[in-house]
């Protein structure tokens, strides 16, 4: 058995981050049992749970508070369902379900010492909560509402959307402003302090700039709207 | 031979944090050969040092300057130990004993190359430098003079004491401010911005608030004082 | 296969501080397969490679931007280079080239799987771009022109020379001011705020406080030009 650390550099508290985190990871995870905590509500009503995908051999095991539901949601949602027993290690109060009750029965899963069943009582799966990622298209006015699913490490800002059907150039409104990106492959292609559009390694557009930070330069955060329009679109309507 | 990375997150020179650090993961470690380096007086006349604890089938291999000691402490005290020899790197200098001397030792004794008496001359482990951690009980009048043993990346301010016999509401007393706590059992269920004490994944009491940090709001570092009273103690000594 | 991760820890589009890094690694890499990947260039002309170097067995996988180059110049230089094809992830940009063509390719050669000549086209390794590290001798006159190689993250600032010759105490030029510091064999025997030069763990001089950071005391940064000479050595050259 190899455990791989996906990552450890979400934000405290921040179940949506996470939640997408897993999501982009969705596609990668072959055969596996997948261990996710952000889990703010520890220690309350939400359930532990672990929950098999339809597809890829996924067993996904948290906390029930919709970490698990983008990813869960790109292997064709789930097929089976258990509700963890929440076992407390001696002299331990009830605040890391991480270590206590999620990463034991992970490891047990992920060894074949158990089966599904035999991790907890089985639920129904479609009473899990959350709900998968939205992804926008362009409409026929070559216009597209977006928002910020992630600010990566360069200050990339992905979105919502794969873009088909945007033109070269792009209108984009943030806030009260808009500013003309261009569609380019590579960052590289950028001039210095150009805005650009790459469609980047997950098949999603993101704003970017060459060598500096797209977000930092446009205020933006992760959650944000961001309006895509066709340059002209506006003038081809009329 | 598997090689688990325990943190490299302990702040630079702090050989205080490292020792706590160590000693909370003390009873996850058995059987292992545990190499710990936060030194700063490498290359001076601290020694290096390779310690078996009374228990776990442990073994602690670094700076003889109080960094072992508290894990040691938890696992039954050192039953033998030994000095390392200085084994210098060609063309290197003198400043990573880390890589140089300790990292081969560990790796020797992990992979069962060398005997703990082939890593070095023995020492008398009582002359070993540092102290254990000292937790404190709650008093017959309900109070607890304690310390901030570690704030954790969520801002949760780690005390020295399990607190039992504290009442529900306890009065916290940080320099001069006095503010109350109420103890739960879970960070969900405090509201927004109301102080609670929980007995965390350790056993020990933190002061801790429901998505945010209870440090910051504070003003509390690690090693600050912090005075626990049962809420109405005093009234009822009176 | 084991897979050891050097470092996550370099700074966003800095080949320059990737470049040193792996060249500072370089004597430990034994017969391995090295991917590194800074590659602010990624999506344009700049070439993918893999190359085997004269000495210990490594072969480096990267972007062709000088990145692989010091480490290589270390290793004896390279005997042989293929340019790596370009293939692209289904339904993914062409911005991750680390993870869709350079990751891939030092797998299947880690594994056996592939031979360097099935990697890619034989290219000539005299066209690798970048260079190596110039490393500073003292001169007769008890003089250094060096740089800052790299700052670790105590605050030490490596330079790109052993210090050979130097005398005990050395004036240090940085911008318009000149310090004395003195060298010593390890932090420990410098006194609160006293500047020191010690021979660092690669074997060369850095700048060092003792439990303190003597870049942020010099205003020191990666890439800056340090003057070294021997006290006195101004007044015997008269």
């Amino acid at each position: 058995m190899r455990v791989i650390d996906l990552t450890h550099g979400v934000r405290a508290h921040d179940v949506r981050a996470g939640a997408l985190t897993l999501w982009r990871c969705a596609r990668w995870l072959k055969s596996s049992v997948v261990l996710a905590v952000v889990d703010p509500g520890v220690g309350t009503s939400r359930r532990g749970v672990a929950v098999e995908a339809a597809e890829g051999g996924v067993v996904l095991v948290g906390p029930d508070n919709g970490l698990l539901m983008p990813a869960l949601c790109s292997l064709g949602g789930a097929i089976a369902a258990v509700e963890l027993p929440s076992v407390r290690v001696e002299g331990a109060g009830a605040t890391f379900d991480g270590r206590d009750v999620f990463a034991p029965a992970a490891a047990r899963l992920a060894s074949g010492e158990w089966e599904l069943g035999h991790a907890g009582v089985a639920i129904d799966p479609s009473g899990l909560a959350g709900s998968g990622v939205a992804l926008v298209t362009v409409g026929a006015t070559g216009e597209a509402a977006c928002e910020v699913l992630w600010v990566d490490r360069f200050g990339n800002a992905q979105l919502n959307t794969a873009g088909e059907g945007l033109g070269d150039v792009v209108e984009v409104e943030v806030g009260a402003a808009t500013v003309a990106a261009r569609r380019v492959r590579a960052f590289g292609e950028l001039a210095d302090g150009d805005l650009g559009l790459v469609t980047d390694s997950y098949g999603l557009l993101a704003l970017a700039l060459n060598g500096a930070s797209a977000t930092s330069r446009l205020g933006l955060r992760e959650g944000d709207a961001v309006r895509l329009s066709s340059a002209g679109a506006g003038e081809r309507r009329r």
